[in-house]
């Protein structure tokens, strides 16, 4: 989460003056991003609900190769939420920059829960691919919930 | 490139009868995920731009970071271009589908170039990058020029 609090705490002219290391040119860059990312990430962890419902049969190998997938897309978005972000084509409220902490720990909440659904995933039981998989899409609810407007 | 040959050479019906896999429940989930993906590979890639022209000092660790998960989101769109996905909100031409071979080609073209850009990147050689990152931009610009739309 290094990232995210040095994004979420640097001025947008100090994120604009870094051009070596400049992530996105223009706020709205960031937000294409960050959507794009949970986008693919939501793809490959939304895809197995039926799996992980048990209403259709469990295949080890499109759980491992989806989850880690996801897993790693886990880390991506969270740098799209850097100062000057919150107005535009975006479906963030507020709170992601005025309680920045409590944003931090959620999204590191749901990225500890994918790493662990990533490990289950691995692992090949299907018991314990359905438990973390429950236990990671309350994170994405959680963080939604507060953090997103409908 | 398995996936993308069985996903254009499949009619829509038989996509929407294999539940088991199903990636996408609706075209427009594929369309709205292609391009996703893209978007993150373009992200990473891009803001390496500057860097492999010169104008900002090379940083090896920026550049492999970023490159390896270009890399990695290279392998990921063109699941997103199966059969019925062609009408929408996309600036993907016909020719994706009317010449899917080519489309392949140019595809695995880019992923080629993409792999050898992240060997490149791994190597920490400012001079090698600079090279393959120029090759893998080619490739680019030769599938957008023949399959996208301006």
């Amino acid at each position: 989460m290094k990232r995210l609090t040095l994004a979420l705490s640097a001025s947008l002219g100090l994120m604009l003056a870094l051009p070596a290391a400049a992530q996105f040119q223009k706020p709205e860059d960031a937000i294409k991003y960050r959507k794009a990312a949970f986008t693919v990430m939501a793809s490959h962890f939304g895809r197995l609900g039926p799996m992980a419902q048990g209403r259709v049969p469990f295949d080890a190998k499109v759980v491992a190769d989806n989850i880690a997938i996801a897993a790693t897309m886990s880390a991506l978005p969270f740098a799209g939420f850097g100062a000057g972000t919150d107005k535009g084509d975006t479906k963030a409220k507020p709170e992601v920059w005025s309680e920045a902490d409590k944003f931090a720990a959620a999204a590191k909440k749901m990225q500890d829960a994918m790493a662990a659904l990533n490990v289950a995933a691995k692992s090949g039981n299907a018991d314990q691919f359905k438990a973390a998989f429950g236990e990671t899409g309350k994170t994405c609810k959680g963080c939604h919930d507060d953090f997103r407007k409908e």
